[in-house]
């Protein structure tokens, strides 16, 4: 949990069975009532890594040789307030990702997609993602080309005992 | 990541110390622009305790000696649609502080509070959160009592390549 964002990365490329181990570590993330409502697109291509950096210069896909886009799956939810807990479930799933990305001596960033409304509709054209898919984010990845320090971000004033 | 949900604790327990490791841990999780738009209850109180259990029983706080509710600060965030990047941020604190607590020899079950209509009123009524704090949650703790297989919830036919 001491990972801090890669922005650049060498031309090592990230191996397949490496990614997913990545997204196997997503889907060990828990989830409301365990429906688990979700979607992982792997990309490798470079000309779809290229595009994707074109929808939205600071996706830090400049260098990275791989991505994982984390969606939410509508279809596995109810069609009620429950619905939203898709958020927090690609969420969690995410965070599993970036630390598992880490723990393989991978860099990452989280970048987020949903609910921004300048780039969701280009993100979901680009990959012809059905109605019911909503991608959430895109995780650059690849080989670290730098090593910035873990920022601290412990604050004792955002804790309180017992109550409010 | 291969954690798994524990509703059964030993009477052991949680060191004030263990907890602030592990609401540390919740604050390493990336934030959208860095916002950091959450605060940590830590509750040990049996009474505290209790009360939330009778908000809804399936808290598993009947045996559990601590708890910690991870909230949304809205006063960090913007004023347009980026403010709901606090339910992810939130949730990626969550779950750093669900595998934190599984490193720690800990159980815990992340038991979902918003956007729950029947239970989100009464659990800032207890917990005498103000208006811009939103518990989304409440991180149920303690020594386990039980110790269940892992889920295994992979599955090939939510992975995508290169595009959907």
């Amino acid at each position: 949990m001491t990972r801090t964002s890669i922005r650049q990365f060498t031309d090592q490329p990230v191996a397949k069975d490496t990614l997913d181990l990545l997204v196997k570590a997503g889907m060990a993330a828990p989830t409301a009532m365990n429906k688990q409502p979700w979607a992982f697109i792997v990309i490798t291509d470079k000309e779809m890594l290229n595009a994707l950096n074109e929808v939205k210069p600071w996706f830090n896909l400049k260098t990275a040789t791989a991505a994982i886009v984390v969606c939410g799956d509508l279809s596995k939810e109810e069609k009620d307030w429950s619905a939203e807990y898709w958020v927090q479930d690609c969420s969690a799933a995410t965070e599993n990702i970036l630390l598992a990305a880490h723990a393989y001596g991978l860099g990452a960033v989280w970048c987020g997609v949903y609910p921004n409304p300048e780039i969701l509709p280009a993100v979901t054209k680009l990959l012809g993602t059905p109605e019911h898919i909503v991608p959430l984010n895109v995780i650059t990845l690849g080989y670290p080309a730098e090593n910035p320090a873990p920022k601290d971000k412990f604050n004792a004033e955002s804790i309180h005992y017992q109550k409010w």
